[in-house]
Parts: structure tokens; sequence; C-alpha cells
């Protein structure tokens, strides 16, 4: 048997060479080698690397939610529910979430779309969200949002009246849409948010990018990131058309009060889709199996979290508060911080934990960027990082109208940090326009 | 704006409308139903469904393994640290991994590959394994090895000399690889496991099976799955040349004593791969995020279970000795029971939790098979669910050699329960010899 040529960059899947992941990008690497070097001594004009590149709160300090962790840690080990200190909720939430599972074990596998309780949980709070009923039937479990659009993209994948399949998405984007579009070999199609309308989505802007695209590629789908990422803006309506639509709608456990990244638990609800397209996408997910069963649980704590009057209400109400509190706090500090510095632009921040400023690059900078073979806003993203310590995104990793330059940076530090950061910005950013003007 | 033609069974991705996954099939469905029906009462000739279609061993009552549980609670729930009753290797054990998260917190993404620390044992863990030194810069951690095993698959998705890609992987296969190549477009190529040799590789059937498929596609790779599924058989040694293959290699937390499925936790180890292909893969990866930093947890249990002489070793020894025990007990239990039904052969059970025993299916009862639109053993199992409420896959859903019978049993339930299962097939099968003969 002749053995076949071995894999290697020419004949390996092309597609996959095509990702880039900007928020775990270069600059993030080389924002950890200078971590590196000081924790090694090595001297630099700051003591450490504020790590503003992804939005994750609990790696910048956000605290978890008490409720959701007993609720992990019982479903884990129900032994310890003989403690005095385990509140009775989070008992009976336990007894509920174990009822479901095969042989009360959160270690066996769950139906693929998840625990059967825990959807109809779902579509509960989501009636009572949007005031439209849902469909439990409709719900799945993934192990973070991310899993379940991906699986949904691969539903686009084929041509349709000889043309090859594309999908809208906004630009600024996360990259995640970009990568996943790459890999899938979907076209994207982009089209602009409005940035100095508040990055609005504008009807005649999908139409024109509509148009332009409809020439080569079948468009099959638009995505709409709300809140914004990396924008931060948010859509409260979209109106017809588009209530009429098959809609596949996600949420993550990742963000907002429950922030629990690192434990990857999202959920889709797909809306008028067909029967026969929704089992071949249960298909699919079945030769993966479940998503985490303890992930699930955390979609459980955030989708039906404790009520006035039960025992843990009141702790809950307060950690609740106080995060959301500090957000919104943060987000009109950065909104303000950044609007104060000479050749910075900033919407407001209404509902996500990132600022997308936009920033003034003077010509000399682009030369010297391009001298080095690096876009505008990576130059001024590597030398921020260089001269203060801060890790923020290039906005080229989200995408941005040509000619325009941004960062992504999260506001999830702590205020004293948060304030520090900011100060390093300004004063970077007042010498590097002195520098190259 | 021309809202283009929604998504339905024609116009979708058409090779997700292939994927079969038959763990989870039609026999699965009408069991569920089955059981339904005896819970309102309905009279059957059995009380309750006996499920053996999937090796999900909690499902079937093994105890999860104190020490895991452990560690999984006290790193959700750091507080509980100061409990009596938590080992003090389960406290370092969870001090150490806390200490590698980002802010202590099993909350904060790992990065897309795993925490460091983490992959550093497993890499200690397969060289203490296999005496070949393993790099932990080339283990990742997924979210069980299904994860992983698409993302490696997905690497093969490319034309080579104008031919498309092939996959060799044995038959009778587990069903995630025949469903994932045809997610991916990938062309599943065969090759037989020897059945009369105790479901044994042989280099000829490869040559033959490559030899077939080279004439109409680029064979790309080699799937051997060790111990076998549905198989049970276990390949000690593959010896040359496939040791000089670029090689990738994934392991489950979801089997053997930990058997945590539902956590999701998987390994993989990537040998002598492009670093160009890696860095592909890696950016691929990266656009999901991490594993599941609990189920990763689980790796790090898996991977490093307590030592001789540390406080949890004792109560750790005795739990993994029982099921191990157990699982060989019940392996040969099936072995020798199976062999003394008339009409079944069944291999010795070396490694795994399944067996596969193959069945005489009269032809008379292939007639009645074809007359309702199933294949043979589909008709065999689906009268043995309706007959007895065993529940087992048809050997189809694995792929068998043209003309043979068989179903995929697991060995995992109590003794007792086992005893009863096997009673009710050897009584089933009797019969139905009986009434097709």
């Amino acid at each position: 048997m002749k053995i076949e040529k071995s894999l290697n960059e020419d004949n390996m899947n092309q597609r996959l060479l095509k990702i880039h992941y900007a928020v775990r990008g270069p600059i993030l690497e080389r924002a950890l080698a200078i971590q590196t070097d000081l924790n090694e001594g090595v001297l630099k004009p700051f003591k450490r690397v504020i790590r503003a590149n992804i939005g994750d709160c609990h790696a910048l300090g956000q605290r978890p939610i008490t409720f959701i962790r007993q609720v992990l840690a019982l479903a884990t080990c129900p032994g310890l529910r003989s403690l005095q200190n385990i509140p009775e909720d989070v008992k009976e939430r336990v007894r509920e979430i174990l009822g479901e599972c095969v042989s009360g074990s959160v270690g066996s596998y769950s139906p693929a779309p998840g625990l059967l309780l825990i959807r109809k949980h779902v579509a509960q709070y989501l009636t009572a969200r949007d005031g439209v009923a849902a469909n439990f039937n409709n719900i799945y479990l993934g192990s973070g949002a991310s899993d379940l659009i991906k699986s949904v993209l691969t539903l686009f994948v084929e041509k349709v009246d000889g043309k090859p399949p594309g999908v809208m998405i906004p630009i600024p984007q996360y990259p995640l849409f970009s990568g996943t579009l790459s890999e899938l070999g979907l076209q994207q199609v982009d089209y602009y948010l409005d940035e100095d309308d508040g990055w609005v989505l504008k009807y005649e802007e999908l139409e024109r990018s509509w148009r332009a695209a409809s020439e080569h590629c079948s468009v099959r789908a638009i995505v709409v990131i709300n809140p914004g990422n990396p924008t931060g803006q948010v859509m409260h309506e979209m109106g017809d058309p588009f209530k009429k639509l098959q809609l596949s709608s996600f949420m993550t456990c990742s963000k907002g009060w429950a922030a629990e990244c690192g434990l990857r638990a999202g959920v889709l609800e797909l809306v008028s889709l067909e029967p026969r397209v929704i089992s071949a996408l249960e298909a699919a997910r079945s030769t993966q199996q479940c998503a985490s069963v303890l992930g699930q649980c955390v979609v459980d704590c955030v989708m039906r979290p404790p009520t006035p009057g039960s025992p843990s209400f009141s702790l809950f109400s307060s950690e609740r508060d106080r995060l959301r509190r500090a957000l919104s706090e943060r987000a009109f500090a950065a909104h303000t911080a950044f609007n104060s510095i000479p050749g910075y632009f900033c919407n407001p921040i209404e509902g996500a934990m990132f600022a997308f400023p936009r920033i003034e690059i003077p010509g000399k900078a682009k030369q010297e960027a391009a001298e080095r073979g690096l876009v505008p806003d990576e130059f001024y993203c590597l030398r921020l990082l260089e001269e203060t310590g801060v890790c923020v995104v290039p906005g080229s990793g989200f995408g941005q109208r040509p000619g325009s330059y941004h960062f992504r940076t999260t506001i999830l530090h702590d205020k004293d940090e948060f304030s520090y950061m900011l100060a390093c910005i300004r004063r970077f950013h007042l010498n590097f326009i002195e520098e190259y003007s």
C-alpha cells in the first residue's frame, strides 16, 4: 500500500487557512510575551499588561453569581444537600434538574437538543421576554452560542439557482461570523452599520448590500448582532418584513450577569423552519451528542433566576444589580472619556460590555504602518500595547468602513483599573499624534 | 428588497440530509413511545423498557467517581473548601486548577486548546502510558472526543490530484464517523474488520479497500477505533508503517471508570502534523472558544487520578476497581450467554462496554422485513423491542458485511438487569426462529 502524501498547507482544507480570529490574534500573543517578560523582571514603561481584548467578565474580576454556583456544586455532588448553608430553593432546583437527568446524574447524556425540562424553561423565559409564544420543541441548548450559530450556518451551504450561497453580516462584526463563513465556504456579504447614527442598521444599506451581492451569489440569510459586538448598540425592534422571516435566535450565558463563559452555555430558538430542515439539523448535532449538562444547568439558572420571596432572591438580586450598575457606570465613563480625547469618537454604549471608539490616525503613522506591513489600526494597537501594556483589538479584526479606524476594548475592569486604562490610552494617543503630525 | 426563498429540504445543505445516527434513531424513538405507553398504564408483555442502545454508564446506574465530583464541586464553589469532609488532595487539585484559570474562576475562558496545566498533565499521562514522549503543545481539550474528531476530519476536505477526498473507516464503525464524513462531504471508504478472527484489522483488507477506493477518490486518512465500537476488540500494536504516519489520537472521559459523558470531555494529541496545518486547526477551533472548563477538570482527574498514599486514593481505587471488575464480569457473561443461543456468534469483548453479536435471521423473516420496508436486522430489533422491551441498535447502523446481521448492546446494566435482559433476548430469539422457520 502506497502511503499518500501527508497533510500539508497545500493539500489541507484551504478554507481553514482563511480564518482570522482577531480577538486571539498576534496582538494577544505579543501581550502574553510581554507579560512573561515582566514576570521575569524585564523593565518596561509599565508594570503589568491590561487585557481588554476579550469579553471575559470573570477573568476581569466579576464575581460569579452565588445561586448559579451553588446549583452547579449541588448538581455535581448531591450529597452536599445536607449542608446547612445551602438554600432550600437551590436544593429544589437541583432536585428538579437531576430528576430530569437519566439515573439522576449530570454525567449521563441528555437528549442531543438538551434536557426537556430546561428547554421548557427557556421557552417560558422567551415567551415572557418577547410577548410571543415560544415552543420548547424549537429550543436547542449548545456549547455556547457559537456552537449553535455554526450548526445553523451549516444549513445554508448549498447553491441556489446556480449561484454560491452568501450570508449578510454587519460590519463591524464579531469574527466568529467571518471565521465560520470562511470555514463553511459561505460568501461573506457585508452591510455597514451607521456609526454616525449610533451604529444603527439601515434598511437602505441592507438593500444596497443585497443588490451588490446578488450579482455573484445567492443571499440566504442576514445576521443581526444585538446588542452589537463590537459596537455595543441595542436594537429594540426589527419591524416588517423581518417579523415574517424564518428566524434563528441565539442567546448566551457567557455575557451579562451570569457571564459563565468558561462553562459554555448557549441557547437557540428556531422560528418557522420546516420540519425536514429541523430534523437534518438535529441529526447533524446528534453525532456530537449533547452540550455539557452542567452548562445546561447554567442556562436553567439564567432563564429562571430566583424570584422575589425565595431564599436566594435577596443575595441574587443584590449581586445582579451591582453588576448591572457597574457595567452601566463604566459604559457611561468610557463613552465620556473616549469622546474627551482629541481625535476620538465613541457612540453611546447601550447594551454590551465593549466600546468601539473611532480614532484618527495621522498620515505619517499610516505610512510607517505600511512600511512595517501592518494596517494602521494594528500598528496603533501594537504601539499602545508596547508603550502602556494595554491590550485591545484593532478594528480591522471586526471590519470597518474603509479609511476609518477603531479598536475594541472591554469595559469590564474594576473602576480604578478602568480609570488607569483610560488614562494610559489618552496619554498614549496624545504622544502618538504629536509624534506623527 | 426581495425576500429570497426560505430554507427548505431542496435548497438546504444536502449533505446533512444524508446523516443517519442509528444510536438515536427510529428504534429509540419507538422505545421512548413504548415507555410513555407503559407509564400511562398500557398493557404490554413486559413492565419496562431496557435501554441498551447507548453507551451511557451513569444512565445505567454506574456511580460517579467521588474524587472527580468533589473536584468539580469545589472548583465551582471554592468556599466549600472549609468543609471538614473534603480531602486535602481534592483541595490541592482545585487550588492548582483555579490557579491556572484567569482570576481563579472556572467561568472565565481558558485558552482555546485548553488550560495549559491540564494539557501538560495529559502529555505526562500519555508519555507514561505509551512510553513515547508526548508534547503538551500538541494536546487539545475538547467537548468530548466527537468535537475534536470533527475538527481533525475537517482538515482533509480538499481534492488531491483532482480526486475527491476520502477517509477509510472500519466496518462496523461508530456512526459519528459516517455522519461526520457525510456532513463534511468526505467519501466514506469502508474496510472490514475480520469478525471470524476476533474483529482484527488485517493489512490485506486495508490494501484491498485502499486500491478499490483509489480509483475514484484520494484516500487521505485511516480511522482506527480502539477499543472497537461497536465491536469491543482491543488493538495493542499497529506496527510499521503506521508508526511513521501523521497521527491524530483521541481519548474520551465519557467511557471507562470516569464515564462522565454528560460533562463532555475529550482529548486530542497531534503527532507529526505540520505547523501551518496546526495553526489553521487552532484558528478554526478558536472561533468556538474553549471546551467547558469543568469538562477540562474531568480530564485532569482522569489523567492524574489520586496516587497511593493520597487521602482520596483508597476510596478512588475501590470505586474504580469495582467498576472494572463489574465490566469485565459482564463482558464475559455476555460473551458466554450470546454464544449459548443457537444462531448467535459473539467474539470475546476485550476492552469496551458493548457486545456486537452476529445473528442468523431466517429467510422468511427477511422476506417479511422487506415487505415492511425494513432491513432484516432492523426488523429483528424492532420485534425484540415490541415483545420484550429490550432496546438495542441494529448492526446496519454501524455497517456489517453484506448478508450478515448484528445488533449492538451495552453491557452496562447491573447484574440482575443484565441477566434478565439476556434471558429476554434468548427467549425472543427462540420464538423468532420458530415463527419464521
